[in-house]
């Protein structure tokens, strides 16, 4: 890949790189349009696929997520991809990833919410994103702003290191009911799939309550009535909703326009996040 | 500079970069001719002059560190090097060095010896270094053998993250009396310039002890007699003298041929490094 990568830019060709874990979906594909689209007339597509253990923490579902590497290739060949990029585990993390040395750790924009619920999360993402642009040297790299606070922290990590390469963030692709697409959907059976759509419920509750009032509302009292909402699915579970700046990621007390909205609801035994501005 | 490197590229030009902190020395020189040698011809050769604050801990020498860049400037033009890369503290962190949110941590071979003696020492070395190989784009980039510990971090982290960049460490220069060349020989004032050869004493009568005993000797013993000969110099403090694998650094309790050692002692106030392999 690194070879590859050193030969497409010897010959001047710019590089658009869509990190993934597989489990393609229509919203991944939205994110190869905008990599095509950036790296213009002669440019190149690397689409990675790769589930890294080293961001999932114990009795998460690194094991049983979602892996159709033939079904994902397909997909990138069909959406005029130019390499498919899957390593090993054994490629990256030459160690074992237990026996992974070093980390690298963003420790502002990845303290709460995400960062809080799934220690280590963001380590393993940023280190992972950090060798993935040394393989793959791109140009520019497209993240889905359905992941919102890893998006953030990406976009501060590749400044703070220097990184050469140009962090683009594309808009959530939805299911008709407004469900935000993600690989991890495919575990949603039966009801549990029309219980989900309570994510979406609730950003749209709260958009509408800040869009209805003259002054900004207190984040507390949205956040109740927002788990009065789940509360009514029964399988659905809050993990936390957040009101932040949506520039620092600092939680605010009112919210308002322009304020930015987070959440994570287990539906079942399936974690789910969205995120909106309000 | 990033713009510069990657002009270079596009010409198929080899870059080797000689990462320091300034005050320069002939030490520092035979880096550079290394680098050269290792870009080949037609290559390019950076030194870069930076007093990363990040790698000093609170109460050590960064505000009276050695700097003179119009003195390095000169070195480096007579010495044939291409750029002089000499940013300034705010274009290396932007929100100041206490600002900084992301960082490179190694969590094994930088555990011992200078990793536990200067705490966060590391962890600035390991960033600036990744910050440095995003902003020259080195082929290859060349570290001195004095810090030994400094160079095999730097190599794992090389290869942890997948830079594409080659890590070759050059031999230690020594003044004729056996000092190891260092910016902060420059501290050593009139009889502590003396006492400063007991590191080199130390290496040599390890040395001595393990070539002339018929089995490896035991470590702890190597340190008492050790600390015996520093004790002999009335200004200098052992910090830590340590015998250990060189791949691994991991500490070995007896110490035969091939064994690697190193230690820190301070000569007034002035903390001095030294190594070398049995």
């Amino acid at each position: 890949m690194q070879r590859q990568a050193a030969r497409w830019r010897g010959q001047g060709a710019r590089v658009g790189l869509v990190p993934t874990m597989g489990g393609l979906h229509a919203g991944h594909l939205s994110l190869v349009r905008r990599a095509r689209k950036l790296a213009g007339a002669g440019g190149k597509v690397v689409v990675s696929i790769y589930v890294n253990p080293t961001q999932f923490g114990p009795g998460e579902d690194f094991a049983r997520y979602p892996r159709d590497l033939a079904g994902d290739a397909r997909r990138c060949r069909q959406a005029g991809v130019d390499v498919v990029f899957a390593p090993e585990d054994r490629e990256m993390y030459a160690r074992g990833a237990a026996g992974a040395s070093t980390w690298v750790v963003e420790e502002t924009l990845s303290r709460g919410m995400e960062g809080a619920s799934r220690p280590g999360h963001f380590r393993g993402v940023a280190t992972v994103v950090a060798k993935l642009f040394n393989l793959v040297l791109p140009d520019v790299a497209v993240f889905g702003a359905k992941d919102y606070q890893q998006a953030a922290m990406v976009k501060r990590m590749t400044r703070d290191l220097n990184f050469p390469v140009k962090v683009a963030v594309a808009p959530t692709c939805r299911e008709p009911d407004g469900l935000a697409m993600s690989s991890r959907n495919k575990y949603l059976e039966g009801d549990l799939r029309r219980q989900a759509v309570v994510l979406w419920q609730c950003i749209r509750q709260a958009r509408a309550a800040v869009r209805q009032s003259a002054r900004p509302v207190a984040a507390a009292q949205l956040k109740d009535r927002l788990k009065g909402l789940i509360g009514q699915a029964p399988a659905a579970r809050l993990d936390y909703v957040e009101f932040f700046d949506p520039a620092t990621l600092a939680p605010v007390s009112e919210a308002a326009r322009g304020t930015q909205m987070a959440l994570a609801v287990f539906v079942g035994k399936t974690r789910l996040i969205d995120n909106a501005r309000l």
